[in-house]
């Protein structure tokens, strides 16, 4: 089984990305789109993130067997919700979110008669919008599929295929343990990253000037993605809440801990932090999550002749 | 006045840098240096780093008019108090380090004869030894140098020139603000990443395996600089203790302000906060202090085709 029609609900950076990559990598599936921003809907239809943009959610999913949500967690329910009717019965529902059990309840919740398997693809950059989007945004990355514990294997497999096409490896996993693993490898970072940009932007005695031109000394790796959709950001941090805090708790029990060692000056203790953390970094990029090149390859590029 | 002879003590990720720049860009200058390690020696030799690599530091300082110290912040006076003797008693003194005013203490009390003026390139990648050095690290990058309040204006312009044919910009500053500055912009960022890489791979029920795969959701931004050299950082904590403290209680503040909100659901706060973060990496795009590409270029270079 595969999709004909694949109907794309919320037209920025993600859903773009999957219109533009089911348009290169799928040409003979039927694509439409709809996105709630009539400034979004133009700038999709010029650049073509999918083969038919509509000018309702209502007309985008009419005859779709795939309808993919590509909006804020805390606007899936109702997003899911105002295409019902409208919607075939048999046609699977998806997302992309970056929260799961809130996202499949809500969507569970609005379509209690439609097949809903969530999923997250693993990718991203911290720009948003109908621009934002590109075909190979998903090559390589992770997209993880939470499917509810009975399902239909011949549809979560197609679901599985679906996204293989567009290049991702696929993971299967519970909600909870999704919510989990992606409170430490996404909320939290985003948090930390939020934290520490708007406190560079707060301090009297030194101006925000003196941290824009200083930012090289590492500072400027935390703006990238402090520059996130912050609506999405928002509703992530609401919709998985009870993980988002667990972690956080045990990053600010380690903080305290190295906050400590700088004040009696034990050396010994930052010095065995700081030397095995170097280890992940370089499992990441055996494993292709990161690039190789020093700095990202900044070098290369700010450098130019290098 | 222009220098004749640089001696570089240290032939690290800086001192090669400065090594592989002067060669470049002052090419009739003459380059010596020594590393305390004999492998870093003889690699450096292989590479160039220097004109001359010399088995010893009393040997590479001889006959030099700039002498510039590129080891750990915590070995700067034992490094400068081993050459005393042999170094002209006009050379100029300078260094790299990532802290002012306990460095600008160490190398005067070691060099109490001599002319000490601190610098720092604020420019670097993740990478250390005398294989992550090349010419163009200070392209474009700030040069901060911190003189005594009495200094030689003729020698203080030189070492401004010298950074500037280079490729830096230079700032002066007291070092007491470089301190401050530098907390914020670098030092606070090390140490977050540092902590949430060892909170990461320290989870029981999210495996070190997990942290890897899904790290392109944000981790792996952070285990970028938590891969920087684990000695330097050490000391950079100990050497610039107080503003670090000071900018790390801030810090706490901040993330326990959007913990609560968090916690109490509140999405205009979170909202707010997350809104004005962007405009800083605007900012520093537009001051050319980070690459304008999404993800930083990743995608350009993981996604092969684009």
């Amino acid at each position: 089984m595969t999709f004909r029609h694949v109907a794309i609900i919320g037209l920025g950076l993600q859903g773009g990305s999957i219109g533009l990559a089911v348009r290169e990598f799928l040409p003979g599936v039927v694509t439409t789109g709809h996105d709630i921003s009539p400034e979004y809907r133009v700038r999709a239809a010029e650049r073509g993130l999918v083969g038919k943009v509509c000018e309702t959610a209502v007309e985008a999913v009419r005859g779709a067997d795939l309808v993919i949500f590509c909006v804020p967690p805390g606007v899936m329910g109702e997003a899911a919700a105002a295409v019902r009717d409208a919607m075939p019965a048999d046609a699977l529902v998806s997302d992309v979110g970056s929260s799961k059990q809130a996202i499949a309840k809500a969507l569970g919740e609005a379509l209690p008669d439609h097949l809903v398997i969530p999923a997250h693809p693993v990718a991203g950059t911290e720009n948003s919008g109908p621009d934002a989007g590109f075909a190979h945004l998903f090559r390589n990355r992770w997209c993880i599929v939470t499917p509810p514990e009975q399902t239909d294997l011949l549809r979560l497999s197609a679901l599985v295929e679906f996204w293989e096409a567009l290049g991702a490896n696929v993971e299967i996993m519970t909600p909870e343990h999704h919510d989990l693993v992606l409170a430490v490898t996404s909320h939290l970072p985003h948090l930390i990253a939020y934290t520490i940009v708007g406190t560079a932007s707060d301090l009297e005695d030194v101006t925000q000037g003196e941290v824009i031109k200083y930012s090289a000394g590492g500072f400027r790796d935390f703006t990238r993605i402090a520059a996130s959709d912050p609506t999405m950001w928002r509703d992530v941090f609401l919709s998985n809440k009870e993980a988002v805090l667990t972690m956080l708790q045990r990053f600010t029990e380690d903080l305290t801990a190295l906050q400590r060692a700088i004040r009696v000056g034990d050396g010994d203790t930052l010095f065995e932090h700081f030397a095995r953390t170097r280890a992940i970094r370089r499992s990441i990029i055996e494993e292709g999550q990161d690039d190789s090149r020093p700095d990202f390859g900044r070098a290369d590029h700010e450098g130019g002749q290098g």
